[in-house]
């Protein structure tokens, strides 16, 4: 690792292949092999938010990864943004399929016609259903690890309700889960954004999404909730007999978190020029016992140092790296993966009664007795993690920037890139050719408003076509 | 549900939609949706198992769900097991693929060509890695939900090793995790067996498998471990640099435990005509409180069971019914769909100082004080499993029989199934016909030896061709 993160994307490439956190030699395009280092962090991420999920009332289930064709031609706008991006089933064994199926692209054309079967009055309602899967695109975009590929794994909640009211709640709670999981458990920031009418998921009313930045300056979108009004409900029939007798249309949401993706916003905000930064509760060796040896000293520090791991994993996962290799090596290779403390443990911290303790993000020693380990070290977890949430909230905030015209956009996003907020004409379907323009003058793509923003320019002009600006958006370029 | 158990395939059929397992009427073929009920449990046993794979060692990836057709075609006897069964993707978007992929049916074929990459020397060694993740295979033979799908959710760990006998100390250790998971926690009797050399995986050294027995007397197998021996080594490539310099190939194996058929299994073994059990840990709701309410005393006793409810929330997961069905009601549905432990709580009680705790199996009242409930209820946790567990193995303690007779295995299959040991031939290839006599005439299936058996028929003949018997096998009807 000799690449400095300024270098964001040669870095990035370095990193997710020297720490082992994905293997590119798959032999499909676009598809990678997520190796355990990666792995064991992204499935403590599922857990996590599956908890936060169940907690709020949805509960898991498993539809099929396959669809039928037909399944997928039931809403209109639908079927236009998703049949050009997906894999399709059409021969098993050795036979010709009567009719293909499609790999899900996301499962919305799966779900709605049970969801029709299982609503009928309104104590079916609300209905809060997720699942944990995999889903496939075939993106003719450049892929990149993590960020972009033709799989990726993900969760997908479909909430269904009676009200639109209830529905817009849905967002609302979306939005605070997010910021609960992605920004105070993840320690990645974001902005929730409000999509532009031209910018919003095949079929839906509104999308509303989480917007992170990599190191630079280019945002991602972390998970999305789209307002689906009754656009869905429609055409595949999912509604409900109401008190009065009257047979009503369901309002629904639908959220999406890729933890694949959200994984990569974790080592790209964290990381340093020495590897992957984890928060203490993701990674999967917290904690390594590094013990300083000589030749004469190695069996009474050694077993000492097993002591204090037996001792360590009660509470927390813990490794000791009694290789053969030098204490300078084993720094740099658990700095490298991302293992938020070493412990050194020599025959003078033996006699000292006293560990050192060091974090991986500022380096910082810290002598603790040996029998304050386990509770200290619960502090110092706490305190990592704060830390790391401090220092990407006031990078992020650095990037967040003003334009009131083309030109003061155009360099802000030159420098360092970020959220730049300008003034715009619309976020309706009218504003999408000053969108464009916009796109054309300095690749910078319109993110949307504030998510609840009751901001409104006054007296300002649209940086594109010139006119009365009704509504702030935010510029930024994208991945 | 007023299907007895003795007629185990309507009584399944009937509990599988009326306990809202799953929905039949997804629209395509041999897929079915899992739905909360089940799909709670489900993901409850999958974590019991990642959890005991890691703590052995193994660490999960996450490879593609698609392989390039020149992958499958490395191992001669894998390509011509598996050829029938996939599932191929041809075209994407609006293309047709230069070169099909495949729906993993099984991941060796993914992995193994990774794996060759990442091993060099002995260091690497041994590499146990597992993944969690869903399978499709194009059955021909009729579906059953849970049972045999075109989908099915499994774990797969594939491991490799320096020599043969680390190889078959796995297969070891696998057995031992199988009997602490699906006997042990999940209360599902098994017999583990080798399997005869014409039932083994394709490509496989030897297949040894877990069988448990449905009500109906019929075996399902359960997870299955293959010795592979160094068969997918050599065309792969996945070879270690020995000390003495020389490059050998590694030994392999690998584990398949189907979580949504262990837990048809679990659904079938615990089960009564009243509806579904599950052990204690694994139930989504493990308590329901009803509380017995007269107009007159109706915020009294809410409020009361809400207290209960709140402190037994800490440990356990509860849910109050306050609801407006009458107590039958509620009692019928709790039970239909298997909470373990349902309490009690009226104004008498209140009064009285004592809850009403009903177990789900036995139907068993007990009054438990309230300042006793978490802690009683806790030991009735553990009761309950062992009860579970002592009824199924008692049960299937009595479907293990012996024959010496193509005659006597007939009548004992005909009189209620089970695993009947018969004295045969062989259970290498040669005594393939007469495995093949043995399903003509009886229906019945060669299981295979009992794994690590030393008890051999001495001075019997084979039951089907009359030769000398070498070996005990044992015979069952299949699911």
């Amino acid at each position: 690792m000799d690449i400095p993160k300024e270098n964001f994307s040669d870095w990035y490439n370095t990193i997710i292949q020297d720490a082992k956190l994905c293997d590119l030699r798959y032999n499909l395009k676009g598809f990678i092999v997520i190796m355990p280092n990666a792995a064991d962090v992204i499935s403590r991420m599922y857990r996590i938010y599956e908890d936060a999920l169940e907690a709020r009332g949805h509960r898991k289930a498993y539809f099929p990864a396959l669809i039928s064709e037909k399944n997928l031609q039931v809403e209109k706008e639908h079927v236009e943004g998703f049949a050009p991006e997906v894999f399709w089933v059409t021969e098993a064994g050795n036979n010709k399929l009567e009719e293909k199926m499609l790999m899900r692209p996301t499962s919305e054309t799966a779900m709605y016609p049970l969801y029709a079967l299982w609503i009928n009055g309104k104590s079916d309602l609300p209905l809060k259903i997720y699942q944990s899967c995999q889903v496939w695109r075939y993106e003719t975009k450049a892929t990149k690890p993590f960020i972009r590929s033709r799989e990726f794994y993900w969760i997908e909640a479909h909430d269904v309700f009676a009200t639109e009211k209830e529905a817009l709640a849905q967002v609302q709670e979306d939005m605070e889960m997010t910021e609960e999981i992605i920004h105070n458990s993840f320690g990645v920031p974001f902005i929730f954004f409000r999509r532009p009418q031209w910018d919003k998921f095949a079929g839906a009313v509104d999308t509303y999404a989480a917007d992170t930045l990599l190191p630079d300056g280019k945002t991602l979108q972390l998970p999305s909730t789209h307002m689906l009004g009754t656009n869905f409900a429609k055409p595949f029939g999912v509604k409900y007999m109401d008190e009065d007798g009257q047979e009503k249309l369901c309002h629904q949401t639908c959220y999406g978190p890729a933890i694949s993706r959200i994984y990569s916003a974790i080592v790209a905000t964290h990381g340093d020029n020495k590897g992957v930064i984890l928060p203490f509760h993701l990674a999967n060796t917290q904690i390594v016992i590094v013990p300083i040896v000589k030749k004469e000293n190695a069996e009474k520090v050694l077993s000492f140092a097993r002591e204090i791991e037996k001792k360590l994993s009660k509470k927390f996962r813990v490794k000791m790296d009694a290789s053969e290799n030098t204490p300078g090596f084993k720094y740099n290779y658990w700095e490298m993966h991302g293992t938020p403390l070493r412990i050194e443990i020599g025959e003078r911290d033996i006699d000292s009664g006293k560990a050192v303790v060091v974090r991986r993000d500022t380096r910082a020693k810290e002598q603790v007795p040996f029998d304050k380990l386990s509770s200290r070290i619960e502090e110092i977890g706490d305190e990592f993690n704060k830390s790391l949430i401090e220092k990407a909230d006031k990078w992020f905030s650095s990037l967040q920037k003003e334009a009131e015209s083309m030109d003061e956009l155009s360099k802000a996003l030159e420098k360092g890139g970020g959220f730049v907020r300008v003034p715009f004409c619309s976020d309706q379907m009218e504003g999408k050719e000053c969108a464009e323009k916009v796109k054309e003058a300095c690749g910078g793509n319109m993110r949307g408003s504030l998510y609840g923003a009751k901001e409104k320019p006054k007296g300002k002009k649209c940086i594109a076509c010139g006119r009365e600006a009704h509504i702030y958006l935010y510029a930024a370029r994208q991945y």
